[in-house]
């Protein structure tokens, strides 16, 4: 970015935006509404030269300049007024290619784009390097909440191990509601309601939002890629007011919990539901707020919590990259570390935690004693118990000590072929201490 | 910094120490074990080359290069291959001194310094602007949290304006444990067994300590001068076992929480023990760790939370620091924003909260009514009442709606001069809900 690169005296940085929508006209406004704080930080006035939408002539809530507006690609790209561009258009392509247009053009690229980095992050980081440009996503994972940066900036000698997320506040938001006594419709019902969830609620409650999001994470954290499609995915869906009444009598609340856990050389990336221990800091995590929990060496473990969604919060984030693009220019820093290495992923099986285990079983003698001699047989063991009869049946609700899950699994298929067994049993992971 | 400034290829950067007990002797650590990490995210190998020490011949656990160690100050400043100085000697001086020369000298500096920062930051920022060259400081507040790059970095255009702070480890590993049933003298013996606690633990249990780390968070946050002296300060030494259970009866907490407003063009800063609602996400910080909550526009909240001390948690932070300034050098980001502007403090008597007040009275007639009337004389309304009775005497616990502090005193000096009240009230802050 010759020109302003290293430059004391305040010039005006031209921004490009790929969309101006939502997001994209806060982003214009913040600019210019805060362009005093932003030169203080950054001996720089941000200006939005021009912006990328279908229709220019349709109104807009904050007005872009005269002559910004644009439906020509190309204008954008070949402008030499843009020396930083803003993907807030979202969408898989075409923004894909326009991204990687720009970074080949040696633009520098912000991107809120969930979709696009969860799936092509690895192609566009090494995109960003040839050309020796930064490209940065903040926005792209829980809004304002800065977790990209502090793993990326602050956790370099970190080696962060494990990251533990609430990542979809929607469906955070309905298992804070089923906690206090609601089923799983009336608590999607509330949840449509007060718009945090769409009418078609299927990319929330499968937890297809949560495993993109942690695939970006893990990427960043681990310095390997994790692709969407890598990640292990379980939604809310199949939850019951049982499960959720089971967990408060263990003192325990149930969350849709990302894990991305480094063991050795392999990571392995889920989202599921999960039991969690009243005293951990995710438990505390109410209504649709998303946290990050990273453990670390030397660190221990630093969690992030806020809003993870919003135009306001994300067009925050979009701007916060933006600075951090003008306060880094042509330093060479972060240009290329976000995927830098090939790890393997482990084996499923091998993937080891506490788990927790709901069984409903006829109540006849010998049934327990059948549950146990499989956990046994397959070396898991039993951390706490819980019976209750109902009629003839009986719940048997398990809290098992840390095991591989396939250990585990392989318990339950066992005791799943069991004729007193009424229902295949249902298994979560179990998050009791911090550091675990 | 001439030489390497925009340069991709890797080059070596000098760093010098001063000090190299447990964090210097950390920071030299992880740059040699991190050195690949470094280099892949900045594209520069950190080296230290030269560590002042008062006795360059003591054993160290991690031993500096040959010739490294120095005990003259002049060597370092003047040593040409030292471009960045990390400053982890504490105490107010000489390391004062020796950081405005370092600055006046165009070194940029990291400092783990809460003492100095929290006294003469305001001087040391206008040095570093006048020098060109950065002064960061995450080290000295909250060790590894990174919560100072999050104010700088993240939300420079968030106006925060208010930040709650749990910053000292020790007090609330004391309220955790009184929380649980424990006298202040119990839980100062087990703080003092476990480490947590000085022999001499009047620094933390005064708020002393809390109220540097409230200093500087302020001025970063606010952009004005806010200096130790100015930090209304009450420590947790006053607390009885009773105002925690009569907190755990109104489902809240006692915490010590520092509290720093900006009220239009005026700013609060207070530490005192807070009552904190169960439900608030503040309330869940249990034990030594720390957390923070930034309130601002567009962001709403975004809290932090981590261990708050320690060692490698704070070389950890120094190394993030010399990370970014390697990151940013040149650029003229973070020249000139740490404090900015001179805004006034608010008159103590207008900082506005909800109140909780713990009142002793004998048990007669009319005490309610008289308490009740002097409140309400004062415009200060009653939102909760408990009312216990021991005998002869009575125990009110009060929580009053949002009021300014002056006429909640005024109202609690003329209950005092009652003479059915035993003793003078107690009073303490509430935080109950998000945002407020």
């Amino acid at each position: 970015m010759p020109g302003w690169k290293g430059c004391l005296a305040s010039v005006d940085v031209g921004i490009g935006l790929l969309g101006y929508g939502t997001v994209g006209s806060s982003v214009n406004r913040m600019l210019v509404e805060s362009a005093d704080e932003i030169e203080r930080a950054t001996g720089h006035r941000l200006r939005v030269v021009r912006a990328l939408v279908r229709d220019p002539e349709k109104r807009r809530p904050f007005p872009a300049g005269d002559g910004v507006l644009t439906s020509d690609f190309a204008a954008l790209r070949d402008d030499p007024q843009v020396q930083i561009v803003a993907e807030v258009m979202g969408g898989v392509e075409p923004a894909g290619g326009y991204v990687r247009e720009l970074l080949r053009a040696g633009k520098p690229v912000v991107s809120a784009n969930k979709q696009l980095i969860a799936r092509d992050g690895a192609e566009l980081f090494a995109a960003a390097s040839a050309a020796g440009v930064q490209l940065r996503f903040e926005a792209s994972v829980c809004a304002a909440i800065p977790v990209v940066k502090v793993l990326r900036e602050s956790l370099v000698v970190s080696n962060v191990h494990r990251v533990l997320g609430i990542v979809n506040g929607t469906t955070n938001f309905m298992l804070s509601n089923m906690e206090r006594g609601g089923t799983y419709a009336e608590a999607l019902a509330e949840a449509q309601a007060l718009g945090y969830a769409e009418a078609d609620p299927t990319d929330d409650v499968s937890g297809a939002d949560a495993a993109a999001k942690m695939a970006i994470l893990a990427t960043v954290a681990f310095g390997s890629r994790v692709r969407f499609e890598d990640v292990e995915c379980r939604g809310i869906d199949e939850l019951e007011p049982a499960h959720v009444s089971a967990a408060a009598q263990l003192g325990m609340v149930v969350r849709l919990i990302g894990i991305a856990t480094l063991v050795g050389e392999a990571w392995d990336v889920r989202v599921q539901p999960t039991l969690v221990d009243r005293a951990h800091p995710l438990a505390a995590v109410d209504g649709a707020f998303n946290a990050v929990m990273l453990q670390g060496d030397a660190i221990r473990e630093i969690t992030l919590e806020g809003p993870g969604a919003g135009g306001l919060e994300t067009a925050s984030a979009v701007v916060a990259d933006l600075v951090s693009v003008v306060g880094t220019a042509g330093t060479g820093f972060l240009q290329n570390d976000a995927c830098w290495r090939e790890l393997e992923r482990l084996p499923p099986d091998e993937w080891a935690s506490p788990f927790y285990v709901h069984l409903e079983v006829s109540d006849r003698p010998g049934v327990l004693a059948h549950a146990a001699s499989r956990l046994a047989a397959h070396d898991v063991s039993v951390a706490q118990l819980l019976q209750r009869l109902d009629g003839g049946a009986a719940t048997l609700e398990l809290v098992l000590h840390r095991a591989p899950l396939g250990q585990v699994s392989a318990a339950l298929r066992e005791m799943a072929a069991f004729p007193e067994v009424l229902r295949p049993p249902f298994v979560m992971p179990v998050i009791t201490e911090r550091g675990l």
